[in-house]
């Protein structure tokens, strides 16, 4: 598979990667991660005009798709199809998005955004670093809770983006994971943590990203308690 | 998403569900499994003739058809895209597969099948719970070591599969599932394990096919030591 190093050397300096610098650092990437999510959805109407109608109809349109994406995947769904889901007739499309692709990307790009910033903002805090990793647990697990769809067509299609688009959510899922593995260390520097295993954060990752296909709302347990059993499963109480 | 007890009405009686029954009868199903996969492999040769050639054929398609699919997603690859990278003239690929599920089938099912036989053998032998946890997981993870392009295919596209296929698949994942489980409540049951977290099976899962997106053979790990160290960070050493 690609590696991601291949990616890195188009990416803005990651001070997440670098345990022991200052979080003001990390203040400034957290305001470039909100600054750019914003920049980018107004540019994206602005291109089109700001009808009135036009943002609940980008909106139907993406929701529409993350259904169809998630339930046959990306590629055998088709602009047709997605027209028809959302009530739009032939070429109607277009004049709301750009591409399919710019669609696939409105549906992963917010959330990923989110869990990034808020993230940054856990890892940033006063906390003892065993509480930042719970916190970070129960975001992921939240954001799998509430927004399983987007979720389950993110994880699933990462590799179908192509280009910039590309580039950007695979630094934005390596930004996420940094934030995981700066925590740790900064624990294990300042004592916080003892002989946590350095696959800590590939495992705990890949077992939050599984939940996706067996969590319900509504089940035994809620998505905090997940988290909170996932991380005492890994880390001890 | 669709709820996995849809399907179990189709399934024959998953004894491995039932923690605390005999083995004897998981011998039955294990031969079974290997029944399975030997007469439905005869079975495609037998149906379109065993020319000197065709077999081979065979393999070089779902090999092309495994590297394209990896790359790009099963539904952006095209029959056309298949049979260039196979060497074959328009038309011929159907004188050697029946459909490009097909194909899709005889890359996925074969390991599927060899993890849940070897698996099961596992299950059955004599060895303490944790001894067999540690060793279905170096299982797990040899696959992902030896044969990566086949699992991120497996995992990317579960939902790809139609009718009996779709069933067929979910069925393997599940009785795979049900391995673990039944390991866990039969060290329970003797006293050899305590304490495990019931979302222990659906963690070790996530944790190990997380593995098929950054393990590299040759890397700093070999793939029994990933095996070792997840279950040691899950379960203790």
């Amino acid at each position: 598979m690609e590696s991601v190093a291949r990616f890195q050397s188009n990416l803005p300096t990651d001070s997440a990667r670098t345990p022991g610098r200052s979080c003001r650092r990390l203040h400034g990437r957290f305001a470039w991660v909100t600054a750019t999510e914003s920049t980018t959805g107004q540019t994206g109407r602005a291109r089109r005009g700001p009808g009135r109608n036009t943002g609940a109809t980008r909106q139907r349109i993406v929701a529409e798709s993350a259904r169809l994406f998630a339930d046959r995947g990306y590629h055998a769904t088709g602009v047709a199809d997605i027209s028809r889901a959302a009530g739009l007739g032939s070429g109607a499309l277009y004049h709301h998005m750009g591409s399919k692709e710019e669609i696939l990307l409105e549906i992963c790009r917010p959330h990923v955004i989110e869990v990034l910033a808020r993230g940054e903002a856990i890892q940033c805090s006063d906390e003892p670093a065993l509480q930042k990793l719970r916190k970070l647990a129960r975001v992921h697990m939240e954001m799998i809770a509430t927004r399983t769809l987007e979720l389950r067509v993110s994880l699933r299609e990462l590799d179908s983006f192509t280009g910039s688009n590309k580039i950007e959510m695979r630094q934005l899922r390596d930004r996420t994971e940094a934030v995981w593995d700066a925590i740790v260390a900064d624990g294990l520097r300042r004592g916080e943590l003892a002989g946590v295993d350095p696959l800590f954060v590939k495992a705990v990752l890949g077992a939050l990203n599984y939940a996706v296909l067996w969590f319900h709302e509504g089940g035994a347990l809620s998505s905090d308690e997940v988290a909170d059993r996932i991380i005492a499963l890994m880390l001890g109480e």
